[in-house]
């Protein structure tokens, strides 16, 4: 099998460093190109030392080309802000380049939400309905077809996938859900900043963004895709001090008497093909740490008899499964790939 | 003003270890007697390293004795395990000393709820009417005159704080509260296990015991005692990797329209006489390190228009106020000495 | 006996921090002027939430002005960079002020070593004479007498108190000590760097700056006071994912055979009136939490028979030792104050 | 190419945990037996249920049984305390199987030696020399010929790579050599105790066990063989508030002005064909982050010009290159497969 030659615009964040790390061990990808304006002229060693002895490390890093990146890649996952991901988009899909794009810019089916939740303007909009929505578990049809897939954010990955079957099935109600999130500070990005600094976070937990965070309307899309029906949730998020890691506490309430075995195996049921979703046995609960470095949801499940809710718990890396890993399982399905190339991961314990 | 003799039986946990930090600079305790089964015989100092130097650490562990107790001191903190503190503390009402429970046994007001959330039988049950629940803000009056006093749990402290002037004011739904807690490892006691171990707890999240926790109860008997109606909640815990600080997400809905300045407005007035208790200006949200080593309960609150819920944040030092720091207030108020004594704390930062 | 006025010139740094949390029970100081340039005109409680409730809290931040702080002030802490620190100090001076420098700016002797050491011009190297360096196990006479105290390096207090006892008495080689320190992150400041920020420092653990520390030369010319000949040391730094502590591990080579009980009754004796230094006993080694908040310097003692060496190791907490908590101590000194005021702290355990 | 059947005695320890994570990715061996006491009779993912959805964590845990071993494996990886592991070594051996052993029975070639420093007699001491000392970089030759590899040690590991080329080619000091090295807390093992709890190791580092490390006659065996004459170190080791990593601080003294340029060049040459070992560019330090999850040793070097000292920083991984990978490597040796086989690994970061 010929390799696939892909490019990766943004290396100097948090994500982009993950997708080195899992292309590093992939059969059928080479990586041919990344860039960084801040950092064009050096090679990827020079800025990740880390990097020292393997080939990637010798990469050149470039400054971001259009005309370069479709001459030489095949494939170009973004990995830079959103409204800048947009535009490189725009022409690279115009050259005929398949896309991933990480960031959130083409997330959001409707131009309205993303202008309101975002404050600013979506100026490739027409490119909306052309988008795939890139959760496997959900689209492992479409995704294969798209030219664009828009890489799910990290909270929504754990909050769509722990919700899933039992809004499908329709044995929760439809309103009331609180979704409580706790994100590792990976999630901050890699920007310099008092607040994420190691004397600020380690041994402190706070709560911030409390019913105000940008992926609210995306959680809320998918879940009303699957619930044939507007969701409206209350979703919070919390900054712990480890690397890696969300886990979500969602609380839900059951429209029928139902007992932990039942949901259990519909939960089972629902994800026996997509074995990256692991339904714990019943009485455990999800870590962070087990699924560190993997693709990994873990979900865990209690009934509530005193309240008659259904407590779900879910746990992904936020960097592999919430955002690169998953960046990469899409490119394997548009390129034909066994969706596990590179990626059949264990979790790096403790 | 003279001395008062105070005893602390188990000294060899992290509550023990919290109390002799507080008592060291307490102008009107003299720590006389301390008190460990295992440690018997050695000085404070010789467990404790860090004591070295300071006056306590110069103390000899005896073995608990009540006669020697009740020649020695005038007030003991208990700070066994539940069941061995009603034995203990029978006694040592008995001989008329004045009793802080730091356990659980003294808390429940129905013997029937305690044996059946800690699965023993409750032997002193004659006792519960007679104890106190030390929480100061809402037992001020009736701590002075007690000779008993249950020193709360650190989850409830969090929780019932957090909830008082909603509930006491009766603007959110009776039904429907979620209590999402996450607490820091020292709440999980200092015995050797290896779910404790640092390899198994940092760069780790996870929830545990949902739905099961023993301080369930104690929640909603005193939440019941504010609203004047049977409060039912569902309260469930995460273990963060951090040493001290509990922080709950509280998720209310809301009876009527009212404004983030409403409620705050509310809450400020509410603990407006408790300076312990801090209500954030709007907008800001607590972190457990800005409590650190304090008697602070920090409260954030806001409003989620979209699902008509008020979210309210608190956080606490499980240790300090959670347990010896709130136990020391309640020994100053039943000794007649000003609340503060030895509880004047800026926090550790960072 | 009346208040003595204080004022602390840099306010937005964890030095500034920690001086504040141990200003807040000072019985004989009173803070009355805080500056910081890009602060000025809000609150220290807008800037530090965890300061809301405290009376400190409440106190504006004012911009630095020579005249406003002579009028205000019997006294001032300058937590400002080295360079800015000396031409303040020069102006208050001359106003009649003390002044605590807790900037390198006055703690070398020689103008050229600091010129070389700092890059930079010395400007007020004619004050350089009148400074005192503020060591008090040192320089307990002079402190109480002198207007200008240089606050030690945090670094060179762990290694001079380390080797003290050990150079003074002349049992060990002046040549060939290696200084291995590892430092908490908190002395990388509070400035924001990708390099401090908590996914970089956490779960790492790295050498830095070998061979070229700027504390090198303050450690050298303290030991060559003690030593009464030239000496100089391998000095080499490392970074440690914690907030607080330094730990230095010294090594020596002993001139004559010497047991452990020797050595370690010598640095008993020399710290026989200075309690703040504890030698642990025989057999025990520091650890940088058991001093965390507080003034105290742990030492412990090993000797390696087969190669001839004794180790010393030290522990202190770099912000309240070895910063904040020293140049209060020396403030205290400087007033007339017991040096205990303010500084009877037990470690905040765990 | 056939798979080789391995077995894994001892898998509920951090080293066993990692081995089957190498060995979930590994193309030739497939693990067959995992083995304790403790544990017979579930399956792996009920003790580690991070192993859900792999292929190992449908294992059955077996009772150590040689017979059972000798029939269904080829070769057996021992990773139990040692003691424990000579006796199950011998009986292996007489069936014919080759075995790693990751204790240190058979590490040091003197019995006396041996018995001297874990203080317990060796009853398999005729296997000494059969043992082959498993460091790839320096017995690559003899490895493939082993039937018996005694695994090194970590800290041994991170102390002779730092050393090899300096002492091979003779220019430094043989005497007065310095090893500080600082050891995550994987290192201390999974075995419950109050020492190793998250509450005591996270925000504190001290040291332990100085001049008294077991791996100091390991140290001392191999540099002496390098060095072709006797070399006593002074090793001193230290906890980290890290899970995985150690990094070894090394100060030798030049027996000539050599350059950084010179012994740069020097250490790249003694490692070209070893790729394992990344001697940095000159000016970086290595960093325990840099090498998590990975075989590499990362080295970096300074030379201080003030006091003709050669510094050497190393970095491994303890896990990994310091026990399991390291392991794995001697396996794929023994068995004629490539020696990088199922060890390509990039650091996980951050």
């Amino acid at each position: 099998m010929a390799q696939t030659k892909v490019g990766l615009v943004g290396v100097t964040g948090y994500t982009g460093m993950e997708l080195m790390r899992l292309l590093q061990n992939h059969d059928h990808f080479e990586l041919v190109r990344v860039t960084s304006r801040a950092e064009a002229g050096k090679k990827l060693r020079d800025i990740y030392p880390f990097m020292q002895g393997m080939e990637n490390g010798e990469l050149p890093i470039t400054e971001p080309d259009a005309d370069d990146l479709a001459q030489a890649c095949d494939l170009v996952f973004l990995a830079v802000p959103h409204r800048t991901a947009m535009e490189i988009a725009a022409v690279l899909l115009e050259k005929g380049l398949k896309v991933v794009d990480l960031s959130a810019d083409f997330r959001l089916r409707s131009k309205d939400e993303y202008e309101h939740w975002y404050a600013c303007e979506h100026t490739q909009s027409e490119l909306l309905e052309k988008a795939v929505y890139g959760l496997p578990e959900l689209y492992s049809d479409a995704i294969p077809q798209a030219q664009l897939v828009a890489n799910p954010g990290c909270y929504p990955t754990s909050a769509i996938l722990g919700l899933y079957p039992a809004l499908k099935e329709g044995f929760i109600l439809k309103s009331g859900i609180v979704v409580d999130s706790k994100s590792g500070t990976t999630g901050a990005g890699r920007k310099a900043s008092v607040g994420s600094l190691f004397c600020e976070v380690s041994d402190n937990f706070k709560a911030y963004g409390l019913t105000t965070h940008r992926h609210t309307p995306e959680i809320e899309q998918e879940l009303s895709v699957i619930a044939k029906d507007d969701i409206t949730v209350s979703f919070n998020t919390h900054l712990l001090p480890i690397n890696r890691g969300i886990l979500s506490t969602i609380y839900t309430t059951l429209t029928e008497e139902m007992t932990l075995d039942d949901v259990h195996a519909i939960y089972e049921e629902a994800y026996r093909t997509h074995p990256w979703v692991r339904v714990l046995p019943m009485g455990k609960l999800p870590e962070t740490k087990h699924v560190r470095g993997t693709m990994f949801c873990d979900i865990g499940l209690a009934i509530d008899k005193r309240t008659n809710r259904l407590i779900v718990v879910s746990a992904i890396d936020n960097l592999c499964r919430g955002a690169s890993g998953q960046a990469l399982a899409n490119a394997n399905l548009m390129c034909g790939i066994n969706i596990n190339e590179g990626l059949k991961l264990a979790p790096l314990m403790p």
